[in-house]
């Protein structure tokens, strides 16, 4: 993943994807299709932004924002989302948990 | 943070607590605080699991999991944990966001 700053979120409410998942050790793509995702993200209707870590070859968080449940649907069934959870499902994680939830409050450190 | 695995939820809905942040290059003590709220976190009433990923220098989030607003609240307050983030405030983020976040629904990889 390449997302290295903070997402500028409008105020609440507004959705959270929170993925978070182990990877296995094959590539097979793998950054590449990350890369490709974000901007597929970046380009859907009601995307609000997005943050992403990993540390070393543990645990992998990426939280991405929505406007509402229906950007989520959207995204979560665009044809090549979809084959990228497949290849997801069957090479890339070994486990993965996948959570939809509705930000209520929302703070951010001093004004920049 | 020494939180390498998925957090074990139970079904929702619960609160997400998703904090991610920028770190200064200033060490005094974070790793040992950081390890040390972990531990308080897993001593309150309604804590659920926390995961969390930092990438290198670059971005972290910590999301932690809790079963109601009075378990968030009473973390928040805990008087350990104010004065570490009285030091985030200070000495260790250039940056971080905090969202408070109701989880709706929830899926995890296969059965394990």
């Amino acid at each position: 993943m390449t997302v290295e700053n903070l997402a500028a979120t409008p105020s609440p409410p507004y959705y959270a994807v929170i993925f978070t998942s182990q990877r296995t050790d094959i590539d097979e793509g793998y950054d590449r299709t990350s890369v490709r995702m974000i901007e597929l993200a970046e380009s859907m209707p009601g995307f609000l932004g997005v943050e992403s870590a990993r540390s070393g070859d543990n645990l992998g968080i990426t939280v991405s924002y929505w406007r509402d449940e229906a950007a989520i649907r959207a995204w979560r069934e665009h044809t090549e989302h979809r084959l990228a959870q497949e290849k997801g499902n069957k090479v890339w994680y070994e486990d993965y948990f996948l959570r939809v939830a509705k930000v209520e409050r929302a703070y951010r450190k001093g004004a920049r």
